[in-house]
């Protein structure tokens, strides 16, 4: 396993998934899972990467939204526009995790996908988060990217299941994760078939179609995949069906749960502070059989660009 | 190119194939795409295997039915039960495609996806063709299978986009066209979330989540894959979003029409025959830049275990 999870320090996380995928992928042991059935899914926003102040797309939406307002300055005294425009936080997260990001997914209608493609993704290749002083693409955790090639190593098939727009982490997910967009499963909006002098294209609508959170992750699971994961990974309440979905395999399964308590090197929080609350999972972890990973403790690195 | 498509004759139907698929994976040449954007969307019923006298699907109705019936007898004089429980396939087809799927899709309701997996799979792994006399899953078009490895030997990824259930679909596609499940995109119904004495488990509800017929089509290839595909195959005027989506790529593309022309060797049908009409797709394939593939003319063999 050498050459692996170096970012990973030895402790019960590091050996509780060596220790499983070792036993699902031992084509002799009797707890061998075949091929096909191992799908991992990982949570994008605070699992992948990180999702503070507030969530990456929510930044991404303040500079679409100040594109739109000058095109129609009326919409700078209207809620919720207004509280994006002056990029005010505490009213935005006042909106809730759903209320924002159904309000930021249904400004893009009008849009063809292709071309949402095409802003999220020049967004995505320069903008910088605040406080970190990186891209915010460059805010992906590296003992992650680490732990997917684990798992592609072991040939498991990774999905990210994220309460973000599929579209908006779909613009990055090759680039970023190696994970192909059909592996990206996440919000999204109505789309209507439009057919203008014989060209035919998909046009985003003002309408949601999924807000992929909570309960709705493991029925998009079932939607998009078709199987039921043996691997999960996510960092807040809204990923704990999916969590306990994969729990209930009839598979060894294991379900992991990223706790942010590294205010040093990232950002440390629990509870109702984030966007994404985090407080039945960390507290029933035990009772639900979920593994706990510290970033304090269980990672030596966090970041590509920081020193080990 | 020896070795691939030998139940194509040649003509013009296989020499454009042979030209896309070159010309797309060329690395030097004018009209190269990238493989990650090489998607290939095929229509299921009636394009990969047989969909007559009706649709495979329901054929399982009738005994899944059956079935219930015999636990609430009060179902017998029920329509649209009635029409299933007694093959009445001229009742059947005046329900139309979506009413026919809509009924059968909605009778699963409280099963787990794992247990309808698995009578769903045990159903596929016996059942008869009336007329063919052979298993349904013996009726894959042989020509099918060769194009389906055709293209993933030039690394296309591969989806069935059918109007059928996504889920009664993927009980087989591993095994029969080489598709992984998450490969699958189809008709769905809604799940729920249910937790019982600490078990987590999706169930199907009573209610359709999507009928993936016509304009929605392309909004669920949308949704699954995240790109518009370079070539789609299909049969009938419900393919017809999904081929007119796929030509109006930015790239090289290929739209493929099956025309089953065949009575001997299978049936011949167009019009408003089948309960999926072949009649626009048909009458202005050359304006839509389709190519029709005649199921007479182009193949010289049509089942796996017919001699050549």
């Amino acid at each position: 396993m050498s050459g692996f999870l170096n970012s990973w320090n030895d402790g019960e996380a590091k050996r509780a998934i060596i220790d499983f995928v070792s036993r699902v992928s031992d084509g002799n042991g009797p707890d061998f899972v075949p091929k096909v059935d191992r799908i991992a899914t990982f949570d994008n926003d605070g699992t992948l990467w990180c999702e503070q102040p507030i969530q990456v797309q929510l930044f991404f939406a303040f500079d679409r939204l100040a594109e739109m307002a000058k095109a129609d300055p009326s919409l700078k005294d209207r809620p919720p526009f207004k509280a994006f425009l002056e990029r005010d936080l505490a009213a935005i997260k006042a909106l809730g995790k759903e209320g924002a990001f159904r309000f930021v997914l249904t400004t893009h209608s009008g849009e063809t996908p292709e071309n949402f493609d095409r802003l999220s993704h020049a967004w995505l290749a320069s903008a910088q988060h605040p406080k970190l002083r990186r891209r915010f693409i460059d805010n992906v955790y590296l003992p992650q990217l680490e732990l997917l090639d684990f798992l592609r190593a072991h040939e498991f098939t990774v999905f990210i299941v994220t309460g973000g727009g599929g579209d908006f982490v779909r613009s990055v997910s090759e680039e970023i994760y190696g994970i192909p967009r059909h592996q990206v499963i996440g919000s999204s909006v109505k789309t209507r078939f439009e057919i203008d002098e014989g060209r035919a294209d998909m046009v985003k609508l003002a309408e949601l179609g999924s807000f992929d959170d909570r309960e709705v992750k493991p029925a998009n699971i079932h939607l998009h995949i078709g199987r039921r994961p043996i691997l999960a990974f996510g960092n807040s309440d809204g990923d704990l069906a999916m969590l306990r979905y994969t729990k209930s395999s009839s598979y060894p399964s294991l379900a992991l749960l990223l706790h942010h308590d590294d205010a040093e090197r990232e950002y440390a929080y629990d509870g109702n502070f984030a966007l994404s609350p985090l407080v039945e999972a960390l507290d029933r972890a035990h009772e639900y059989g979920l593994t706990v990973v510290s970033m304090e403790r269980d990672w030596n690195r966090i970041f590509g660009d920081q020193p080990g």
